[in-house]
């Protein structure tokens, strides 16, 4: 499927939220689109179209811009996502299969498979790089293309350990800039990490998707600073930076 | 408390939203702020800042277009508000209390009093018009200056009819445009209700409230249609209409 055209404002006022071109310092952009009652599916499992296409380009015009793209696994399993990006200055397909971000699949129990996936079939097209998958433990039966990564936990409280997940991921991979696009259960840890998340772009659509959608509300209550808005067609995009805390 | 300019901007974006000056036709606007993770406050009872005071001031604007303001006795008893109009275009004390809207308080189960509140003393001081209370049971004792309304439920459900309540308002007290401020439950009830209401306006602030926060969410997914945002300092304002289910 193509995308619409890049909205003309839209680059402008994403700028300084988006990575420095060929700096290796590590960046972690968190992006989602969402009701406007904060929900990003009408239920778990339940893929939901949510924005306007133009954010879509959007999107993929965010993707251009990142080493690497990581999502958790029940948001694969439930949307099968490509991954790769579609946007590129030219639109030539040497230039977007270059520019598509490494998927980084967070799969501490195992479940999803490369094979079969729309990930695999667009690696195979050449139009999209093959996936890093977080794994609690190395399977014993490894996919081919894919490389595997143990995640690393808080000795204490088990929880996954963000700083050196990123970490790894660019000293072991070179992937300096990841965009975090979901599901709500990384979403919500992320948005209590000022020190790991450099920049916020969420997406609000003008719809309410009801009280049984998957809802995104932090544990905690976030400041943000450094606002700014972009006004689209039906939706609007906010730009941010969480606030230390 | 004085209050900010009114941004130049926005009410030629307020403008198709807004009920006809002069016209008897029934009007009815929702009108709230939220957080970006769809709460009005940070808990039951907490008076809770969400925005910029430029979307304070729209709120005066907004009370200057109306004759009746709409609000639930939780809220009404948790915030003590002064439901009143500030902003007039010359802004002089005769106009801001002509135009302060009729406050109108849902309290079926008589759990308000007008005496000793903020609404109480901006009346006293010529700044504000006195209340209907909405009530299942008009009280044996009646406070000075009070109407005391009927609620008309719905045999079946024993709900609010919300259409004759506002017909009775047109009816009895000249009411014809309302402008509904909450709380969650008034909200989530009226997002329902497309036939109802005629415009939404939704102050969103760029913070995030939490988990904890008091929820506006519908009990069903909801369409919008006309769809405008406005761009403020830190806050974005969607206007919209309900579209008919």
């Amino acid at each position: 499927m193509s995308l619409v055209s890049l909205p003309q404002d839209l680059p402008s006022i994403l700028k300084s939220y988006l990575p420095t071109t060929n700096s290796d310092k590590k960046f972690v952009t968190l992006t989602y689109a969402q009701s406007i009652d904060a929900r990003i599916s009408k239920g778990p499992g339940i893929r939901t179209i949510i924005s306007h296409p133009e954010t879509k380009t959007m999107t993929h015009y965010l993707r251009y811009h990142h080493d690497g793209i990581l999502i958790g696994s029940g948001t694969v399993l439930a949307d099968d996502p490509g991954l790769n990006c579609k946007w590129a200055p030219d639109g030539s397909q040497e230039e977007i299969q270059e520019h598509s971000p490494r998927p980084i699949i967070l799969d501490t129990s195992g479940k999803w498979k490369f094979t079969g996936s729309k990930m695999h079939e667009l690696f195979l097209q050449q139009q999209g790089k093959p996936p890093i998958i977080i794994v609690d433990k190395i399977p014993n039966d490894k996919e081919e293309y894919v490389e595997y990564m143990l995640a690393t936990r808080d000795i204490e409280t088990g929880s996954l350990n963000w700083f050196s997940l990123t970490k790894k991921l660019r000293e072991d991979y070179n992937i300096n800039s990841i965009m975090i696009e979901g599901g709500a259960k990384v979403i919500k840890q992320l948005l209590l990490k000022p020190d790991l998340v450099n920049s916020l772009v969420i997406t609000i659509g003008s719809t309410f998707l009801g009280k049984s959608g998957v809802e995104v509300s932090p544990d905690e209550s976030v400041e943000l600073s450094d606002i700014n808005w972009w006004k689209g067609t039906t939706d609007t995009v906010m730009c941010a930076r969480l606030s230390k805390r």
